[in-house]
């Protein structure tokens, strides 16, 4: 099929996440497939669309790329719509920089991959009138309008394959051990891990937890002669007292906070139950690596799909997933919002129906 | 909450499937905590109900199973409606038996965990008049009525994991190599880890094959420079000419043929492309194993809205997912169907996107 | 063959491993088939045994056990022999407690399973009079006398792929990442998975490091289009500063120190290169999970091997490994010690040929 | 250091295994830090020797070599003293053409990484006149002169990792399942994964086997309760009476042999106990995919010590590894030679100390 689009830009920005590869790979040869378009490739996020870092993109350049963890677009967290400054050599604002460069490559469209910052930043190009789609990619699971993003079910594969190790050695050392999970704004990784890791509480942003539920569980634990416990905590997790905190407050008091949350879930523990308490942080590893299998068709299929949203100029759009179906949603309904697990959520319901502590 | 149900065996049945325990785990546990019920494990499927081969399960029993693969119940392949003999010792036909041993063990209903066979037995019994309930589990995702079944995912971690170690041989040694993936009748797992792979070429049942589609593909590859191909092949893959013969010419035909599909297909690209072609069998590996975070998470789900399902006395139905939702459908519309891929569905979309060869 | 011990103590003592039910299995299977013994299970190492809290292993509470992670016996950090206080009830010191025990429940030798502390402790209880046999289990390869120790080669999978995972971010995003990895004493565990990872500096205990040569070797990467690098870090990397102060000044310099020697470095390195640096602390992932095969055939190697040694009456020995054969070894020779890397070792060369700076 | 040798030529032969491209990273790097040597890649094995289909690698592409499977080179099982014949077109002979292009791409040496039949043809290039030195690469560990290989342990990853996976279905069915696992001269594979991976039966071509040894084991297992068994079969596993034909009828005799061994074996077993016996091949799986930690590490060590060999002008040797360290064995020595298990091997009697059938 021919169309309007010839070429297409086409970047990653925000956080790196497993299948970002296979989308770049699926949306590029599909792309050339469908409507013989041409991709180019513009490096480390927004910050190579301000500079003209860019390059046509061939087709020996994708090979292998499905199971690649990483991109190899690179990535950066450049915003440039946050505090512009005036480039002192090219007298240009960034937005005007990228306006500049996309009309020297010739772009009729451009393909921004990312998560909430980065679809936030697509939505504002596409009001500056450029042809913009965004595509959700994040392991935090967070992107308004799309039931799921990619990366986040490797990242579920690497959280729940640390609680599973860890579970070993709590088993063993008859310990309460804390594992904090990414997650700063919203739980689904958290809540997730925590019961496919058998978590017995999981504390997440959605529910400000008491320590005192907490404690109470892993004492009734004992007290049925199982001598230990996994407790899991997003990074976002904050008790009672904090969720009442107005945001400022909040962020102010875990700056001041000397030690990670999970690290301070265990010190409140040990002292609520009197039980020996670990905590460990299971970090960047949840980030990188090979995409799973789940991930490599997810981000396929949104990939594929971008395509057509190009040849078709549904532009302003997030390629989004709604009941298994690829769905557009308008950018700007995207932009600057969480999606948050709802409380009605049936893992949620689950979780309850398991007599796991939510924390409340 | 209390409900009229006080106690309900629970079986698992057919092929065993990655998720079985933890779907056993959530659904006691869940009926414990929610209502008070209390399980009774049935052993080996239909089988341990017709022999009284079962025992009540206590809390003890449950730790750890999320993780474990298989069943702890374990499983049979009997069904109790097909070729029915009467029991010289006891002068009953199965179904009675069934019918004295859940009255025996005074349950108040039953769950069976399993796939198509399962599903089907589980109908006849409920019209028998217990108060069945049905579970979908199985690596080939063919239940029709429900989205998704847990063992799918597992199995296709499994299955690309196999792909993509058959990759650097093929890669390596410049071959074309056949991977045969489980599933006689569905495709599921074929399509999926196929694509997943990063196969050049998939047969399905669903899709009949021309080979010199198949040869066309690999030599367009080889053209273009790249020396070796991938080759996904379902176990029910056929021909054209396979696909327009009846049921029973078709398994007779099969019967006969010396060697699996995988080896068939292998010599047929040979024949028709001169390259180097080599077949491997996946195999048995892609049932067992531990089972993955999402078939833990969507086995757990299901058991614990099984519970629900047995509180409201939901009999005669299947604890189906719809649009990552729970719910309930008729084991009669379940039972003797498969659930095949429908030939607009977005993943065979996305193949044809991306230039992989389907074989039509 | 029969021999004189008809029953022996078996016990795992401090950090949890893979192997150790594996060790446990093959040893209480060996002494079985081979010599008819009967082995007693001791909970939560030497506590147990000062406690009484034991019980005969049954053949049954060994299947399976080849691949389960931790200790069906459970694990402590007891030690009989530092600050002994007599115990009110009875008025006996746990050494008499352990004698007492030893007796009552006819041992006529005791297998202890562990490391450093463990085997020293080992030691001590030999030279009080019992039957012992120490076996040599620690994720930091660092019992002297032992060319290797299960449960190393598992954690180095784990921290290998933490590094890989960490490296698919660092390369995406162009940042020096730094990896900690657990090794207080030794550097086992970080020249290991460094050098498997593909990490461009590896800091270790016994190495003392200059930040500026790390420093150094990041510009040149850089400077060569490299822009990004791994350091990895073990636990007890020191600076060559901190290498000059005495044991008690250093532990005391540690205490106070606000971060994990990870951060530190990052810290450090950022300062030394103005390049963004970031560090992440891999934790108590190393410890569990089920063991890798080489850690599988080595424990049960080990653990067939301890029941040779029992029958032969080979008391007051590890069973170390030297040029891959098992060989007695005086647990008064192992005691106390830490087995370092020798700085002729061939790995360290290994190192250097590559090109990898080694802080020095 | 400054060495005669300044450029040498390396190729990969033979079946692939993990971490060749390892072994390639660190000789080039290695000979390039250490020497200031030039490295030339020839592709495809002796193929690309013969026809010059070779270039010189640059730093570049060794980059991310470590963790990749399979070979960057390419490799063939072309032997050019086997058969050979006269180019039409050229009118040399393999090994004339091999000195040609020797001689044109100013080589002072040669690199041959490879198994047995790769060392057996660098030992007659030696003895041709060029500088060549072989490494020993092969999941069969079965060179002789080399305790160990690299690509074997990660072989031994994979295989136990089937057989984990086919113990749950085992266990979940109560059936015998047979497992076959590489290994046709040699049964290193077979035996520890069947050690590693709980096998109660193991066949390996060292010990011709006798069927009804292992159906009483498995009878055994039945009366003490266990009604499911696993059965390891390396390929090259051969009763007893086949172990009485010579070399050629054993030959004939398997290749009219219509299935694989495995099957040969369930069917036997299911004659011999009467219970339900399944086959299941392990195959390509076994050699592709990501080198282990293991598999690194060693193919790193002997990698660099090989740019320490061509410097130390020790031509004809194999990079031998025998109890951990690096040695030189003449290749004269190892050609033609197959490094079959011993019957006093310590792991041999591991596994009969632990009551493994080994089928005599």
């Amino acid at each position: 099929m021919e169309c309007k689009v010839k070429r297409f830009g086409i970047l990653t920005s925000g956080g790196d996440a497993p299948g970002l590869n296979a989308a770049i790979r699926a949306l590029c040869r599909a792309a050339k497939n469908q409507y013989n378009m041409e991709a180019v490739g513009i490096f480390n996020g927004y910050r190579g669309l301000i500079n003209g870092d860019m390059k046509v993109l061939s087709e020996n350049e994708l090979s292998g790329l499905i199971a690649q963890g990483g991109t190899i677009l690179g990535t950066s967290r450049e915003k440039p719509f946050k505090n512009p400054v005036v480039n002192e050599a090219t007298g240009l604002l960034p937005v005007e920089a990228i306006k500049e460069n996309y009309k020297k490559w010739n772009l009729d469209a451009l393909v921004c991959i990312g998560g909430n910052g980065t679809n936030t930043t697509a939505s504002l190009l596409f009001q500056s009138g450029l042809n913009v789609i965004g595509l959700p990619k994040t392991i935090d699971n967070d992107i308004e309008g799309s039931d799921v993003t990619f990366g986040f079910y490797t990242a579920l594969d690497v959280a729940t394959d640390a609680i599973d190790r860890i579970h070993t050695t709590a088993c063993s050392h008859g310990r309460v051990m804390i594992v904090e999970i990414m997650g700063h704004k919203a739980g689904w990784l958290g809540l997730y891990s925590g019961i496919a890791g058998g978590g017995d509480a999981i504390l997440i942003p959605e529910i400000p937890y008491d320590i005192n539920s907490v404690a109470k569980k892993i004492k009734e634990r004992k007290s049925s002669g199982k001598n230990f416990s996994i407790v899991v905590v997003a990074e976002g997790a904050k008790s009672k007292e904090e969720s009442l905190l107005d945001k400022k407050s909040f962020k102010k008091a875990r700056a001041v906070m000397q030690c990670t949350i999970g690290a301070r879930v265990a010190k409140e523990l040990e002292e609520a139950t009197g039980f020996e308490c670990r905590a460990t942080v299971v970090g960047y590893l949840q980030r990188g690596g090979t995409p799973s299998p789940y991930d490599r068709l997810l981000s396929t299929q949104i990939g594929a799909a971008a395509a057509d949203f190009i040849a078709q100029e549904k532009f302003g759009n997030l390629v989004a997933v709604q009941n298994g179906k690829i769905k557009p949603v308008p950018l700007d309904y995207v932009a600057g919002k969480v999606k948050n697990i709802p409380l009605d959520h049936p893992m949620i319901k689950t979780a309850r129906d398991l007599g796991i502590c939510l924390g409340d």
